[in-house]
């Protein structure tokens, strides 16, 4: 008997892996953020997402529109990590029966009005009882323009890491919402994320930018996962991050680090990518000029040396993955 | 306060139906079988299924394997109740950290398998913990043949209605497993039903069909979706329908009575369809040519009233709706 918690996710994902077969029509299976799939001679995006109560949210904490409308953006996050154009989404709910009809619907109308302002509209799914708990699954199908996305793999020596946002408000304002400290900006951060559909999309038309991720789990162990299929070294940078300024006040406060946050915090749902180091500052400046997120430099791809560095240091496991203890 | 208890699965869907906003790129949207959405001048459809431990299956009971063949099942036999072809599947689990991984790992064996009978392919999905209890949600992504699919809408009064297979062995196997009774072709119809999509294309490219279902609630109600849009009636005749030898035998040890699981016994997953009256008995004959699966006229939809009679009584809620007490 091997429990669970004893290979965690990434070692269950890698045994599930053997076991699907694949075949021609599979662009990327398992193990990307999303499967890309040929369909009539294009190419599709699927992705999923369980969110589950108790483990992504508590239902004391959120309003349920709050619930539906982070439900949706986690799994619209990994159309964006692809540089794709989310198009459906399917919604399978479990749920006690005791539940009552108005919480149900607020979900949905937080699930709605998230794909609704990525692009993507809820076309049905189930509805099923649960005998404790609340099991939100939500499918997104997705397209690319011009056969152009983004997979975790393509990054070499030399390009630089750049990272969309400010880290680290989703998990300080969690850590508020456990401690009971009012914090309304990270709060919000934590509750009501923004998928960078429009940024993944620009991000993968321009040629320079050659893989990318969604940070869902925390910045430096989501970043690693752009150095794994290339077997490269990651480098870093913490002073390069910017701290949002109602982070550095709260942790101030808090007697809290909050580097702790934006380097392992999760959920901020900003998009890491690699660039050419040769193009990466005029990228950049291209992009600020076409938005107002945030972007920087925030680190290096080497193949001295395998694994993250965080300031010259390896990193210890500085993330999210279910099943660990 | 509104339990879903109170409203029921049925209800709670058409509340879902008035929040989610429609399309143009929606053909079909919540409350079918598959959502059919427009993609690439193209229709697709999409479905998913969410199966759940201590509602839809009993660890104790089946092998992993078993559960993900269901799974997998319940979830392209909606394919097959629009007259599809499966293409892609994704899988949503939530487990415990406790669970031991060759568990896990059986339900992926049994899920890829069922898809791949089927014609599908698994290609990716999400992994997550789960407080209490085994989540499997699949999602499926099919295609219609030149844009011609079924759904529930269409019956006239005076069609016949047409149904596929022997009804009733899973639900008796299931009655076998609860009161501990050896009866290996009941259980084995329990645990391995078979999705019929050549069978649900056959029908739908058939140009005398005109509606379909799949039988997953149980038979009666679940051809009573077939009267709801165009508000018809369904006269069904249990004489019509054949009992199944091992059904009969089984039946007759313990006292029961076969017609219970005929009629309201769920997770069939055969088709009942539409179909018409002057056509009808000729095009089940060429049905019978082209398959094995056995195809029979249960019953005739009528404009004299609305709901269904069984053997001309009105029938009592026979069937399963999540949440309903």
């Amino acid at each position: 008997m091997t429990e669970l918690s004893r290979i965690g996710e990434f070692g269950l994902i890698e045994r599930i892996g053997r076991i699907l077969p694949g075949a021609p029509t599979i662009i990327e299976g398992i193990g990307d953020d999303c499967a890309v799939v040929r369909i009539f001679d294009r190419l599709m995006l699927l992705s999923c997402d369980m969110f589950v109560e108790d483990v992504h949210f508590r239902r004391a904490y959120a309003s349920p529109q709050d619930v539906g409308w982070k439900a949706a953006t986690s799994a619209l996050s990994d159309i964006a990590a692809m540089g794709g154009t989310p198009l459906f989404s399917l919604v399978s709910l479990a749920c006690p029966a005791t539940t009552d009809s108005a919480y149900v619907e607020g979900l949905y109308h937080g699930l709605a009005n998230a794909a609704g302002q990525a692009g993507a509209i809820v076309v049905g799914g189930d509805t099923t009882m649960s005998p404790a708990g609340i099991f939100i699954d939500v499918t997104v199908v997705g397209e690319v323009i011009g056969n152009r996305y983004l997979s975790r793999r393509g990054a070499q020596s030399g390009d630089l890491l750049g990272v969309t946002g400010r880290l680290g408000l989703s998990a300080a304002g969690l850590w508020a919402l456990d401690n009971g400290k009012n914090a309304p900006v990270l709060v919000a951060a934590h509750y009501r994320p923004t998928a960078r559909i429009s940024e993944g999309q620009w991000l993968s038309g321009c040629e320079h930018v050659k893989t990318m991720i969604d940070i869902s789990d925390g910045f430096v162990q989501d970043a690693e996962h752009l150095t794994e299929g290339d077997r490269l070294g990651l480098e870093i940078d913490p002073d390069s991050l910017p701290i949002d300024a109602d982070l550095r006040q709260f942790c101030q406060e808090y007697g809290l680090d909050p580097l702790d946050f934006v380097l392992a915090g999760g959920e901020d749902y900003e998009l890491a990518f690699a660039i050419r180091p040769e193009d990466g500052e005029g990228c950049l400046a291209m992009f600020r000029r076409e938005f107002r997120t945030p972007i920087h430099v925030a680190g290096q791809f080497t193949n001295q040396w395998q694994g993250v560095r965080v300031a010259g240091r390896s990193s210890p496991r500085t993330g999210y993955e279910h099943f660990r203890k």
